[in-house]
């Protein structure tokens, strides 16, 4: 049922063990709604933990400096930034039947839960999160805010993408008065790569391949090389980014290689074409911009099965 | 003299010809302020011209749209976002001793002019003359709010730099109330790159050099390859700041062969390397972060020469 703010900030006053639920592949978002609704909660005397069934990755080290692990024996499971439960992965996903309060912004959102607010015009769900904690009447401290701010420049991609809107910038102006670490934090998600990372661009550029004068240009990534690189998967998010970037291309296609087989396809559009559209053909979905899909057939398979997809998107 | 916002829009009531200077290899902030006054001063039914030495780069074009070129015989010279009068170049320069009103945010400011209104603590200068535009009690339009944004984004780095303050982001949120095309803007200055540039780019990344236990990487830019990708100067300036992004390296260099022969050294360094002492050894200068200088040398020894000089600066 569709609830207020004010509603799920009771129910987490009343309640004191409370298990927060993050999807796999974290985020930003994800982990940063995660962990600043973690502090809040200890701000307010609770046990708490996040849960996330792959491991944080360590660009987001930064996220859980005053983190302090301990097991709780659950009385309320709340998912933050979580879509769809078969998003949870396996670890979480022990506890798909019993989240009590979903908080989201995916317009897709399919959780059954006695309390859903999903705002699907907030640009990140720490846009959400960072309501949450106002009604509380906790406290926002640098830690929040660099939680807070984290989950929304990596969802709108440092304001730039089209779910941006003036609250986001407003809520963000509140944060960089909290003396938010908005400077280290940049340089850290945006302008650090590793050599991995460097060596892994110039092959998925050596590799690019265009489709329908220009519009549609795909790169693959091989697990092979990924194993080489020793680049992890969060790390890996940037490539999706650099097909779209070529200047006439609409339809940006990345193909990934999974360890257990297959393919991960992650597809970017720029101006018409739907993303979720594409994805959603091969039973993935996401946003209209930005979604992906799982391939379980082999290269070729997979890439036409993914262009055909494109193709017809292009055709609409 | 230091003046108030006030006392420059009186002054820019009681005028009627108003010529706006900008600073040459005119940047996002110069052109931003220029034009967005211009619009301003179009609805106070003025006259008005926006002057630049160096031609408007193509990129920018949406700024100009409504652009009207008209000769003019001054009343009122106004400088936006020049920090000394050797920057007019030479069309623009020709009016450095008729400057009455200065309004920048660089903190080394030169220019000695009547009107002198300096916020090093902006932004960009478009913040400044978002305020002067209130002041004035004119429309914000959707042009004037594109120019303004622009201005922002390129001088904050989609409000990445240190620069970036809560009134950067206060701003921003009320031009993106005013609809202001920040996705497509966005999109055009960070997002697309030709192939060309994707060209240059691979090739960088296939050339990187590593020095200093990776603490400093190099890169050249042949100009046979700016030849043949046919890639224009604006669009090279990205390539500056490829080798710094890479984890762990301190200096980044980039040597682009110059069509005369010899090469232009562009310096940047993360956090302690000083890169205007780096290329002040070899008659350049610039900031701490970002510096340049030429070196009229083969390639060779054009290397060894910045090499020794990052080197010593390293082991300061």
């Amino acid at each position: 049922m569709e609830v207020s703010l004010e509603i799920i900030g009771q129910k987490l006053k009343e309640r004191q063990n409370i298990l927060i639920l993050t999807h796999q592949n974290p985020d930003g978002d994800t982990l940063g709604s995660g962990m600043a609704l973690y502090y809040a909660l200890k701000q307010m005397g609770k046990r708490a933990c996040v849960l996330c069934s792959d491991p944080f990755p360590q660009k987001f080290g930064y996220l859980f400096t005053k983190y302090q692990q301990e097991e709780i024996h659950p009385d309320l499971v709340v998912s933050v930034d979580v879509a769809d439960t078969k998003l949870l992965g396996k670890v979480s996903g022990c506890y798909a039947d019993q989240i009590e309060i979903c908080i989201d912004h995916h317009i897709s959102n399919r959780i059954e839960a006695p309390m859903r607010y999903i705002d699907a015009k907030a640009a990140a769900t720490c846009e959400i999160i960072y309501q949450l904690i106002q009604v509380l009447g906790e406290t926002i401290t640098k830690e929040i805010a660099n939680c807070l701010y984290t989950g929304i420049i990596t969802d709108t991609g440092c304001f730039k993408f089209s779910n941006t809107t003036p609250r986001t910038h407003q809520i963000t102006a509140a944060l960089m008065e909290l003396q938010c670490d908005f400077e280290s934090i940049n340089r850290k998600l945006f302008d650090t790569k590793t050599r991995g990372q460097i060596e892994v661009e110039r092959t998925v550029l050596d590799s690019m391949e265009f489709y329908q004068e220009n519009r549609i240009a795909l790169v693959v990534v091989p697990q092979k090389l990924v194993q080489e690189t020793k680049i992890d998967s969060a790390d890996l998010d940037g490539i999706a980014s650099i097909p779209r970037q070529i200047e006439g291309v609409e339809v940006g296609i990345t193909l990934k290689e999974r360890p257990e087989g297959g393919y991960k396809a992650s597809v970017r559009t720029c101006l018409y074409a739907d993303a979720s559209a594409i994805c959603g053909k091969l039973g993935g979905g996401g946003h209209v911009r930005a979604a992906g899909c799982a391939i379980n057939r082999p290269l070729e398979e997979a890439k036409q099965l993914i262009l055909d997809a494109a193709v017809q998107a292009l055709a609409q």
